[in-house]
């Protein structure tokens, strides 16, 4: 104890969660959707390689209405009402060759989406992130050639003013849990 | 446009960068690791699937010089350096088995490490990620078994207070560049 104050969780950390029900009046203004994409745009990668790219769609514009096409039924009942519907692409592989674009493809995509849903929490947005969509129906959609991959998807948006104060209330409370810390610690001092 | 504010990129983000230099005298709390820890903690994974753990070291601790052991030459001249070296693991496989854990195990990882990023430069601290060890020697050293990998590591501390007060003055600015955002973006409405 050095007698300073502990340190605590950052807030826009301690209070994410991945809701399943958005407003579905809520509307993102050109400069919210550009400051996502900057954050994401500037995460880090292996050896600088930023191996992402991404499909953007708002509620009601054609962008969504192409993705919302190829959800899967369990996603295709709430990502809808997101006001923004981004599909995560990864560099896979150097074109025209079957050699890995980067080691780290799939790892960076994922810290570059981290980037975008710690923005989002800047903004007083929630994001939920899902794999329940058809990834190669998406691909051919918006013509992704096969050295990348359609990874992931993010639906962006607002939660209902009545959302739970608590983490504890929300309707998934398993996705509330975590490992102890001492058992993510693989050897200790 | 509707009167707000522009929106900006947070201030966490915006000012994040990768050290190669850092505070040889500074330390950190043990409250200070275990929040960086919990940080990661955290982080959204596919299912909750948690494919995480984190082998960590305090430089001139036990953990830490077995690690520097097994560091590149190249790592080797500064990430002993940082206050806290994390080898940030994944779990690839389900044990005794060649199925994958999680299909997003290095995905997850990536946003664990993205959030305890955030979490040190919230501190007042910087990371600096790398490859350039010797993945098999770790493993070996922590007995680390093989459906879990070592996947990349992680340097955190304070920069010294010389540090440069813009990004242009860094001395790597190649990792201070991206591609243009409309450069990521795959479709637009």
């Amino acid at each position: 104890m050095n007698g300073l104050p502990e340190p605590a969780l950052h807030p826009l950390l301690s209070s994410r969660w991945s809701p399943t029900t958005f407003d579905t009046e809520h509307e993102l203004s050109d400069a919210q959707v550009e400051v996502l994409l900057e954050a994401a745009r500037w995460a880090p990668s292996a050896g600088n390689s930023q191996p992402w790219a991404f499909i953007v769609g708002r509620r009601g514009d054609l962008v969504q209405h192409r993705l919302v096409r190829h959800l899967a039924r369990s996603s295709s009942a709430w990502a809808p009402t997101a006001s923004l519907l981004v599909a995560n692409l990864a560099h896979r592989y150097v074109e025209g060759t079957d050699w890995e674009y980067s080691e780290f493809s799939h790892y960076d995509l994922g810290q570059a989406v981290a980037h975008m849903t710690f923005q989002a929490q800047a903004l007083g947005l929630s994001v939920r992130q899902f794999r329940a969509f058809d990834r190669s129906a998406v691909a051919e959609e918006f013509d992704v050639p096969v050295n990348w991959e359609v990874t992931t998807m993010a639906a962006i948006g607002r939660v209902p003013s009545v959302r739970p104060d608590s983490v504890a209330e929300v309707a998934d409370p398993p996705s509330r849990q975590r490992r102890a810390l001492h058992e993510l610690l693989w050897a200790t001092a």
